[in-house]
């Protein structure tokens, strides 16, 4: 694999784009044994009594293979994400230097049981010129097999090589790939807190993505009423399970006593159960938690909460207690919401609309591989350009640092 | 320090160019103080019979001083690396993202014995809005002790937090550090493979940096002898402790019974030896090694050398041998140039220039904090860009995602 990825590297945006397009094609043409093999899957996840919204993820049918091929269009339209420059620059003359994206390398992603993520992760690795290495959850391992297959010949009829895509299928093949440090350049694993850890506690390779997502939301002194409870709802119930959803909302003492009662009405009535300080217990009836009880991702219909006396003491809980993913102020003061946005060391810092934004496909990116809580790299969802890094080229006429350390030569530094 | 961050995050570039001027004029004044200290520890490392080469590193006189101020008033004038813009998108009317670059946070940088770097790697820090905790070399403990007591006053002076520098001054610190993955955001280890390896090994920290330098010139049956010579002597001798001097040299077949002899005259006149296979060995006087004795980072006046029969033979040479930090090819014939320099997966790829370009002076980055040869987040020669992530800022007029996952809202992605 790792002599695939400089022929993967030199292939063209045409080339690439061909294979999505293959993928696009034989997918639809062999629809039938993808849903075939998923109806098995779905039916031995039943025998095993998976909860109903796990086996819901677990479903491929026309739509999601709809959307899997939409996303594979929409990928080719974008431009191509290798061979870049982001910088041109004339050292001396007939010395000039380039600084040129390419791919990573080789990209190992390990992801939970879904096989639209397959066909997602796949195709953009090859977009970005990567060589991948897909390990999906156990439940859909039949329709990961026949998807692999598809996208695998789809990938060597379009002329890229053999050995760019490699499926594991077996659970001991992570500990495998956790080991190939000398092999693999970057692993992206999805899933669980406990799972990411795990990952990031036991390879040298490096790793993107995110263990927790605790986000916050902080209704400032100058929100507005009406714009925060549909958000506040929003953030918490559109999707709980997912990392993006908030955990722990946090609100200005002087608007806590009005505004508190409406919105543990809004909340009640969409199921979500309030967990708050002793303080927020005077004001609305809800369970009563310490005040340092806030490391917690719920990802349940549960929402932490606490009074705060100034826009900076919120930024301080959330540099403390937060996974820096995404945090939100509520206010109609760009003063402070600036002051929050700079301040919040997050991935993402909104104001006034639903953390639940924080995601590739609503970002404009067409597609994620996954959200990245590290500073180092990719950030925030990662797409296309997340994938990259670059290389510098220098192009000479036979010139030596010798000459340079003399006086002989002189750098003269022109961007071209 | 951890806390010190968003604050010297939201300082503004005026701030930290004062900084800078106030750290120029304290050194200037105190000058006498700096030379005294570093007097005291050069006395010192004689008295423990340190090697000439090293003692030449740990001198800081009124040449060395110079260099330093020049450096700080040419970071003043580079541009600021924050607040950067490098996605500015209208998701929807009213609900606008913009990427936006800021600092990473809190950077460890462990550096050798040369208080030079201490002032170079300190204001670069600054300069990207980073805190940072500095522990450089014993041998030169006094001088780093006056200089980074001249910079932190001078940065508190000019407003900015107290917190944002530090300096760990024993050994056993560094094992503190290691073990501060919830403070401190990257590490950036200078210094032998050993140690740098030991650093990469004991830390959850990501570490920016290189272990090896293993760096390679392959001479292409294209190649112009005259430019060959001087480049391959200045790679190897110029500085030949440097991680981007030249170990291994790769000869295409054709031409390497005509230019072996000429090549080992000019390396034996400069005080080179050469290790060289069987092969090369029948051409010209050598020590003969083993097929697969390529690993070596000699660090000194030791090349060794292989014939190749392709470009494709060389590459998979470096790829496999190499640590992905500068490789040269020596060729007038562009489309092996390309296919080399697409092909080998280093920081840097070089056509016709000594291996020693490879280095943030030279590259124009006024200065450098260290050359990584990871493929995630910088690489190559780190400068400010190197030393920034970003952040995406959204800003919203209320919208949940709840209204665009039903249909009633949709996105119209149009970049500004």
């Amino acid at each position: 694999m790792k002599l695939a990825a400089p022929t993967l590297a030199a292939s063209t945006n045409e080339d690439r784009n061909l294979a999505l397009s293959l993928i696009a094609e034989t997918l639809q043409k062999h629809s039938a044994k993808i849903f075939e093999a998923n109806a098995q899957d779905i039916a031995f996840a039943k025998e095993q009594g998976i909860a109903p919204a796990v086996l819901k993820r677990l479903k491929f049918n026309e739509d999601k293979l709809n959307d899997v091929i939409n996303g594979l269009k929409q990928l080719q339209t974008l431009p191509d994400p290798l061979q870049k420059l982001s910088l041109s620059r004339e050292l001396d003359k007939d010395l000039t230097l380039y600084r040129v994206s390419c791919p990573i390398g080789v990209i190992g992603v390990i992801f939970e049981a879904r096989p639209d993520a397959l066909v997602q992760i796949s195709s953009l690795c090859i977009k970005s010129g990567n060589c991948a290495i897909l390990k999906g959850g156990k439940e859909t391992a039949r329709t990961n097999k026949v998807l692999f297959e598809l996208i695998h010949q789809s990938v060597i009829d379009a002329g890229l090589p053999t050995d760019c895509l490699f499926q594991a299928e077996q659970h001991n093949e992570i500990d495998e790939l956790l080991a190939c440090h000398e092999n693999v350049d970057l692993l992206i694993p999805r899933g669980s807190n406990t799972f990411v850890q795990y990952i990031m506690n036991n390879t040298k390779i490096p790793v993107m993505g995110h263990a927790d997502g605790i986000c916050h939301i902080y209704a400032d002194e100058d929100f507005d009423e009406m714009k925060a409870i549909p958000i506040i709802v929003d953030a918490k119930t559109q999707y709980t399970a997912a990392c993006n959803a908030v955990e722990t909302l946090l609100v200005h003492r002087s608007v806590a006593k009005d505004f508190l009662p409406k919105l543990a009405d809004a909340l009640t009535a969409n199921g979500v159960k309030i967990r708050g300080t002793k303080e927020v217990a005077a004001a609305i009836s809800c369970e009563i938690i310490a005040d340092d009880d806030f490391q917690n991702e719920y990802l349940d219909l549960v929402l932490a909460v606490k009074l705060v006396d100034t826009v900076d003491e919120a930024i301080a809980h959330i540099n403390k207690y937060g996974s820096h993913h995404t945090d939100c102020i509520l206010t109609d003061n760009d003063t402070t919401a600036a002051r929050f946005m700079q301040r919040v060391d997050s991935a993402g810092v909104y104001q006034n609309c639903s953390t639940r934004f924080a995601d590739g496909f609503r970002y404009g990116f067409g597609a994620e591989v996954g959200i990245s809580t590290g500073k180092i790299h990719a950030r925030g969802p990662v797409g296309l350009e997340g994938l990259v890094t670059y290389k510098y080229k220098l192009f000479g006429k036979g010139q030596i640092v010798g000459d340079y350390a003399s006086g002989k030569s002189e750098f003269h530094f022109r961007d071209l």
